[in-house]
C-alpha cells in the first residue's frame, strides 16, 4: 500500500508539473478567465484519470512521460465538465474538494467560459508531443467518444431527466457508465493506444477501465449516502442523486456490485499484464477502500 | 451578383446535407439532447463560415467536398459558441435568427450541454474524412488555436469585462478581432490548408479572413445600430454592446474603416488567386452591403 501511494505521488507530480507548463499564465489578458482556469485546475485533486493514462502506458513498457500531453488534457476535459456541472443551472454545488467551485468565485458567465475555454485547451494539448499523427488522430477520437454521442455529456442529460421519473437499475447503469465511466475508461485505453498495445490488449484495458469506472461512482453514491462530509469535501446527501447505486440496489447490494466490478478488474489486468499491472490493480483495490 | 447568390447555395446546401449527415438522429438517446443540437444547428444561418472554407478550398484548386468534415465542423463550433453566449448568464438573448434561442426551448441546463456536445462532436467531424493526417492535425490546431489563449472565448471575456469600463479603439479591436474575427478568419485559412496551398497562400488567405472577420463584426454593429429588428432576426440596439465599433468611431468613422478593411482584402485576393478568388472577392462585398 504504501508503495501505491508513492507510486501514485510520483505520476500525480509528473501531471501537475505538465498541467503548469499547458495552463496559460494567470497574469496573461483576459485575468479573470485564465485565473479561473488555473484556479479550477488547481484545487487538490487525485489527478485519478491522468495518473491512470500514464500509469498503463508505463506497465506496457512506454516511458509514461511520452504521455504527458494527452494524460493533462484529459484531466483539463474532466475539470471542464466539473466546472460545467457544478453551476446553478445543473447540479448547483457550491463546494469542490473543500472550496468553493468556480461560479462561486467567479461568476457564472466566466464559469461557464472557463469550462468552453478549458475543452479547447485540451485539443490543443492532445495533440501536442512526440507520439506519431495517427496515434494522436486515434487518442482524440477516444477522448471526444467519450464525451458525445454515447458518452459524459449523454449520462450527464440522463441524470437530469431522471430527476423527472423514477429511475430503475438500467437507467441507473447507463448514467454512471456515461456521466462517470466513459472518462475513466478512456484515461485507461489512451494510455494503452499511447503505448502501443495491440489491438487485443486496448480491448482488455478498456473493459478494466469500464469496470474500475462504473465501481468509481458506486463507491462515488456509497460515499454520499454514509461518507463524512469534510473528508469527502463537497455537500452529500443530495436529493437530486435520485439514479443512486444505494438507492436503486441498497447499501449491500451496491457494495456487492462493485465488488464484482473491482475483482473483475482485478482479474482481467492479472491476465493481460501480469505483475507488470500491480499498480492498476492496487487501484481498482483502492476504489473500492476510498473513503474521499 | 445572381452568380454569387447561386454559388453560395452551391455551398450552402453542401453545408445542410454535411451538418445533417453528422449529427445524430433526434430519436436517439437523450432525445432533448440531440433534439436541441438539430434546433441550434438548424436554425437558418447564412453559414458564412463552412461556405468561406469550402470556397477557399475551390479556389485554390481542391474538390470542397474533401473538406467537407471540417467545414461542417467550423459550423458546429460556431453554433455551439452562439448557444453559449446566447445564455441567461452572459448575453440573455432571446430570439436568434428569429425563433427562440436553445435555452428558451429546452431550459438552461440543457442549453449549457447542448453547447458542450456540439464542441466534443465538432472533433469528431473534424478529424473524419479523407485528408492526411498531418493536415488533420493542423486543422485542428488552428481551430482550436481561433478558440482559447487568444480566440473566441478570450473575446467573449474582454466583452463582458468591457461592462465595467468605458472601453476604447483598442478594447474594441480586440473583442472584434477576437469575438468574431477569430473563427471567420480559421474558417478561411482552414480552406487554403485543406486544399494543400503554399505556406505564402495560406498567409494571404489569413490577411483576407482577418479583415473579413473585423469588417463582418463592424457591419454587426452597424446594423446594431441602424439595421431592422424583423430583417436582422435577432434583438437590436443592446445596451450592453459597449465595445460597438458605431459608439466608438460614430457610424461614419465604422463605415470608412469596414471600407478600409472589405478594400484591402479585396486586394489580397486579386493578388494571390485573380479571377479564381472572385466568389471570395464577392463575398468581401456582401459583408459591405448586407442588410440583415
Amino acid at each position: 500500500m504504501e508503495r501505491f501511494k508513492e507510486e501514485w505521488e510520483r505520476y500525480r507530480g509528473i501531471v501537475e508539473e505538465g498541467l503548469d507548463v499547458f495552463l496559460p499564465h494567470e497574469d496573461e489578458y483576459p485575468q479573470s478567465l485564465y485565473r479561473a482556469m488555473r484556479y479550477a485546475v488547481f484545487s487538490g485533486g487525485k489527478r485519478l484519470r491522468p495518473v491512470l493514462t500514464l500509469a498503463v502506458a508505463e506497465a506496457f513498457g512506454s516511458d509514461p512521460k511520452l504521455l504527458l500531453p494527452q494524460a493533462v488534457a484529459i484531466e483539463l476535459i474532466h475539470t471542464f465538465t466539473l466546472v460545467h456541472d457544478d453551476l446553478p443551472d445543473i447540479d448547483n454545488d457550491d463546494y469542490r474538494r473543500g472550496k468553493p467551485t468556480v461560479h462561486k468565485v467567479f461568476g457564472n458567465a466566466i464559469a461557464i467560459l472557463t469550462g468552453d475555454a478549458l475543452f479547447a485547451l485540451a485539443h490543443k494539448v492532445a495533440i501536442a508531443g512526440s507520439l506519431p499523427d495517427g496515434t494522436k488522430l486515434r487518442i482524440l477520437r477516444e477522448i471526444n467518444d467519450a464525451l458525445c454521442h454515447r458518452g459524459v455529456i449523454e449520462g450527464q442529460v440522463a441524470d437530469i431527466e431522471s430527476l423527472q421519473k423514477e429511475p430503475d437499475y438500467e437507467d441507473m447503469l447507463f448514467i454512471h457508465t456515461h456521466k462517470t465511466g466513459k472518462l475513466i475508461e478512456a484515461s485507461t485505453v489512451v494510455g494503452a493506444i499511447g503505448a502501443g498495445a495491440s489491438e487485443e490488449e486496448v480491448a482488455s484495458i478498456r473493459e478494466y477501465g469500464r469496470k474500475v469506472g462504473l465501481a468509481f461512482q458506486i463507491m462515488d453514491d456509497i460515499l454520499d449516502a454514509v461518507g463524512d462530509e469534510k473528508e469527502v469535501g463537497k455537500r452529500l446527501r443530495k436529493d437530486f442523486n435520485r439514479a443512486s447505486a444505494v438507492r436503486i440496489l441498497g447499501l449491500d447490494g451496491a457494495r456487492r456490485k462493485m465488488d464484482e466490478l473491482v475483482d473483475g478488474a482485478i482479474a482481467v489486468v492479472d491476465r493481460v499484464l501480469g505483475r507488470r499491472g500491480w499498480f492498476l490493480k492496487e487501484m481498482a483495490n483502492f476504489i473500492r477502500e476510498r473513503t474521499y
